[in-house]
């Protein structure tokens, strides 16, 4: 942090009644701290970051009294990044040698944009080392090497941002870590991933397949190539690996999420769901649970019916939200865009103000990374698949034979799981074809709240009947 | 703030894999630093307080590492807030002397939850005279006093939150401050008064009429026997100043205010507005905007038809939300209860832990009251009524005449405002009344936006037509 010859003028007496317009302005040979950001990677956040500190670097001094500027990024194509920072109007040194940030005495926070896991987890460790902050978009990285990047961050006595990483926009690190600091956390619900909730709102509103909607997600632009992080849930697994461990003060466990993708959802059982008033979205859930052996949390990312008059049901197309419940507050939300150059640099933007803010202050004036004292997080564990508890929506294609209703009823019934809907589809008289034997028919079942290993046997009892030719289709079902 | 003896423990290295369950735990003879509130007025909100702070202390010594406690509150009526405290289960100090919680040199923080503007402002302003941090959840204090409370907090060095003081539970102050930091702030737009959310809610979904829902609000205490702050925007008008001030960085300007309320929405109209696609939600709305003479901004509350799929169209009963959008991150939005014991005590301790965090740490590692440093305040100037930019919904009750529609139309077109949408209700063919002279039909119109100036030019024009004998009904229409 260096003093430059630029600076805030001071107009007038502050919050006195006659305000000058012109009170801000900036004007050489005065004395302004400012700060050097050092990108790693200058793709579409960096890109996000470097446009945004210079449209708004007015703005931002006004807001903290400092100059942040970005004086240079690390790429693998300098030529194409020269080219796209000479597009944003940006003035910054191009770099093939990421070395050169993470070393140079200039800067004082690097933010970290290149994505991936190596080498970027060495390349922050390294500017940790250094006594530099550092600020990542980088979600994997994060949920993966969490615990040994806030480890490195205390012991070389730097800040460690991460709000970029966790649905682009929205501030809801930030909500929850400092925003919600009088609550013990109950449970958290999220709309996650932007591609996810993408085609599952195409799904919805167009009766369209699965596969037909990807499509369009990868022509626009929404998907990869590659589609899998996004559709089978280990983007979301990664965000609400970092929520959770916020919400509840415990270490990251990404490796004991429960893990579900949408690309097995059919648009029959959207249709379905949506006549019981229920929309289906891919949802991360994190839950505190009292048990039998004390306290422990539900992990789990998968796609989920919710009551379609819940705010989170009518978030559309690629917006994320998260719904966050605490004891003493109720239910809050916080809903903006998940993804894109801006949106996320605004994110990163923010945890570099903070940290702008902090700078220079004693560590113990500092929120924690977790939200948690270092020494005061709790090893939550994480109940496995078969003890989350849930609602159920079922599927059963079975044979439209006389006792087969009270057959699938009387499983259940042993196994003490409670129904709350039954939708039958009555074979229609009037077509001779089901009068005659090994016709199919859908029994749609919504179930109360029961242990998953419970409904998981009951299950299988009923896919071993002999008038149930096909697996169950099951989808969790949460009131929130 | 005084050491205590009880303590944070430490079981195991932080980060370590192996954490202890029982890593976290209180005993005697170990030094704690503790931070004492003292609270003037024990209602509704400091019982909250009182009450969180009280279960989930040791969950906040885990978060900031001290030991947060109310020691004492002062009231009017001792002997009911003794008897709250009791059923409260808090163990504190009740008094009649709001001196002397003002002037305990053993209170770090004074709460200020007793409502009005005096004596609250003077207490407030001595305490900080002596040195003690100030929270408040006096939406109306802060509104019309918070420059004069800014000014004294930072000549005594002191910090000064009023989280709870905007919608409740909903951390929007530290969303819109801190969170949203990189962003120049376009506008926000919320739902920030729940019992007038809860009128209006039930206006639309039971097809009752205003004074009918008021006596249930009123007799579920979610209105005031007189009823004017929430019903006539008053209560909104106090949020929407203090989210204005920090959102564009300005001084608090309540007396400029555009404030209309809900009180002559009529059971019509929400008809109406719902068979064009709209909902009918009573928003508080800053709107920054480029003017021939410079930077200015629109400031207003009044009944406003959105758009029955924006999210804010979905926030139902008592529960407030604010859309905020900025420059770079775009549309962002805030949900949570409004009011409440908890929900508002919630916003308080989440002040009060940010306070104690930053305690002992320079002024200039502090976040600014306002969002931004005082000295780069902006004055920017509020726009007249007129002068605001809005679509409309007119309701004109006409004479069923020939050329009445013709005069109408007309009159819009001279002044240049382009119509999107006419609803006009035929008159019964079989219905012989119809075809004689005299009767009244209703014309609903939704404009594209134009000049509030200019609207209410054209609408005099209309009302002075002789087949309009009626005032014309006048609703704004935002698309957000």
């Amino acid at each position: 942090m260096k003093a430059l010859i630029a600076s805030v003028v001071l107009g007038l007496h502050p919050y006195n009644t006659a305000y000058n317009k012109q009170i801000f302005s900036l004007r050489e040979g005065i004395e302004l701290n400012s700060v050097k950001v050092g990108l790693l990677g200058f793709g579409t956040v960096g890109q996000g970051i470097a446009t945004i500190l210079s449209r708004n670097g007015d703005e931002i001094t006004r807001r903290t009294g400092h100059r942040v500027t970005v004086s240079s990024a690390s790429v693998r194509n300098t030529a194409k990044a020269v080219a796209a920072a000479s597009d944003a109007g940006v003035n910054i040194t191009i770099t093939d040698d990421s070395a050169s940030i993470v070393n140079d005495p200039e800067i004082d926070i690097v933010c970290e944009v290149m994505g991936g896991e190596q080498p970027a987890l060495d390349l922050c460790l390294a500017a940790m080392a250094n006594g530099k902050h550092v600020v990542t978009a980088n979600k994997a990285l994060v949920a993966v090497h969490g615990n040994t990047l806030f480890e490195a961050a205390q012991k070389h006595g730097v800040m460690f941002g991460f709000e970029p990483a966790v649905a682009g926009g929205i501030p809801i690190i930030k909500a929850v870590r400092e925003g919600l600091a009088a609550n013990a956390i109950q449970s958290l619900a999220g709309i996650i991933n932007g591609t996810g909730n993408f085609i599952l709102t195409a799904m919805t509103d167009q009766g369209r397949d699965f596969a037909d909607v990807l499509d369009e997600a990868q022509a626009l632009g929404y998907a990869e190539a590659d589609p899998s992080f996004d559709v089978d849930g280990i983007d979301a697994a990664h965000k609400l690996t970092i929520l959770a461990s916020i919400a509840f003060g415990m270490p990251l466990k990404f490796d004991e999420l429960m893990i579900e993708g949408i690309r097995d959802i059919q648009q029959e059982d959207v249709v379905h769901a949506k006549a019981l008033g229920y929309a289906v979205k891919h949802l991360g859930i994190a839950r505190r649970r009292e048990t039998d052996q004390g306290a422990a949390v539900e992990l789990r990312v998968h796609p989920t019916l919710i009551p379609q008059r819940q705010l989170l049901a009518n978030v559309h197309g690629v917006m994320n939200a998260v719904l966050v419940e605490g004891d003493a507050v109720g239910q809050t939300l916080y809903y903006g865009p998940g993804a894109g150059s801006e949106p996320t640099g605004s994110a990163a933007v923010a945890d570099i103000t903070d940290i702008v803010r902090a700078m220079g202050a004693d560590v113990s004036h500092q929120v924690p990374p977790l939200a948690f004292q270092a020494d005061a997080l709790q090893d939550l564990p994480v109940l496995s698949a078969n003890d989350i508890e849930s609602g159920y929506y079922l599927r059963i294609t079975a044979e439209d034979k006389p006792g087969v209703m009270a057959d699938i009823a009387g499983i259940f019934a042993r196994h003490n799981i409670s129904l709350e809907a039954i939708l039958q589809k009555e074979p229609d008289p009037d077509n001779a074809a089901d009068k005659s034997s090994a016709t199919l028919l859908p029994i749609v079942l919504l179930s109360h709240r029961v242990q998953e290993g419970v409904m998981q046997a009951a299950i299988a009892e009923v896919e071993a009947l002999a008038s149930v030719p096909n697996s169950v289709i099951l989808l969790r079902v949460e009131t929130l």
